[in-house]
């Protein structure tokens, strides 16, 4: 995708979109500055051309010597992940993780303990930024990642598909007592209000680590390593 | 411990140490509007009283109408944890950990799997400041985090103390294959370089989770929550 004029890529640079390189006119000069100053700041590449290149590259014939190459996440079909597989499947699915951080850290999680794929919401969760990448330490383009419409239907369509369906919360079944040798899908709640009450009656089981302190709760991506390498355990 | 003075005062609110309160002169003017403002962003209580009260609590003399009380984290006896416990012991040793993120998850998942406590060394390693223990979620102040010279050091008194130490290293044996159920210790690496070599050699065996994705390495507090957590399924 591409992004042109002055205003609308200073925009640009302030969100957190991946920018793969900037087109910019030789000898621009005004705010055309402050974009290269913005762009250099942020590693993006800069690269300068005469007013007849930009001409080439524009699509709205307004670049004003300005143009930003934006690469968007390509999130994988949702499809894919029900799709049958040789070999028992594993997705995680993510209920409400606002957080980038946490999202980044559960896609880097999911990747390391070769799950299939993450499920994310469009709406009320962290999407895959430029920043959620960089925090999965580029797992991100590693492993699919599927954007669905809500999570309830991501859930249906799973069990449809085969999927036993676990929610990760404190207060339930033993995990080291549970099978998680079939086709499993990992439900793991939000930083705020963990798992919704409807996706939580979805689950065909709620799991629990065991907590022995005080803190009663563990980090989503922590949670969900501790479970997803006893799934891992369990599955060799 | 309290910190009197203005400037004094106001450098330390740009600090991350834990203000418990804040005791400032009624009608106080100039930098005090400012001190204030700063207190009130960052949620710290701010008491008003007379300067007969504030000659009173000033151990300077020079309180300029301001006087803020700041409670330092108390660590706990490193020996503590090396003496004798009729159930197996556990600790995990951080070995240059310098993200304060990092550190307060670390804190967080080790008090979640019911470690004695946490090693840290005096170099080269974030500390228990106010932001770690908020990261931690509370936990830093429900586990005895332990201050020691070197991590060498504790490495060779825990095992003097009867310990296994386990390095977590993605270059190691099995960590399913291994035996967690007596007093150990696990070593976590920090973020920029892993394990220091020398301290690698002082380990009795390095462990390492599977790793199955093209992302080589899991972040240190999800690598330490599967690993502990492995060790509390063995443990029970």
């Amino acid at each position: 995708m591409k992004v042109e004029g002055r205003n609308a890529v200073l925009e640009l640079l302030k969100t957190d979109k991946n920018v793969d390189k900037l087109l910019m006119q030789k000898g621009a000069e005004g705010s055309a500055g402050r974009i290269f100053a913005m762009a250099r700041e942020k590693n993006i590449r800069v690269q300068f051309a005469d007013s007849r290149a930009l001409d080439r590259e524009s699509e709205t014939g307004r670049h004003q010597g300005v143009i930003a190459f934006v690469s968007e996440y390509e999130y994988a079909d949702f499809s894919q992940l029900c799709a049958p597989k040789d070999s028992p499947r594993f997705v995680v699915v993510c209920d409400g993780v606002e957080d980038v951080h946490n999202l980044g850290s559960i896609i880097r999680v999911a990747e390391c303990a070769g799950a299939d794929g993450v499920v994310i919401p469009k709406n009320k969760s962290a999407q895959v930024t430029g920043a959620v990448v960089r925090i999965s330490e580029g797992a991100a383009n590693h492993i699919k990642v599927a954007r669905v419409p809500g999570v309830n239907y991501a859930i249906d369509e799973l069990k449809k598909a085969g999927y036993w369906v676990y929610g990760l919360e404190a207060d339930g079944e033993d995990i080291y007592a549970s099978d998680l040798t079939g086709d499993i899908a990992l439900v793991v709640g939000g930083e705020n209000s963990g798992i919704g009450a409807l996706t939580r009656k979805k689950c065909d089981k709620i799991l629990s680590l065991p907590l022995y302190g005080k803190v009663n709760s563990l980090n989503a991506s922590v949670a969900l390593g501790a479970a997803a390498y006893e799934a891992v355990r369990q599955r060799r």
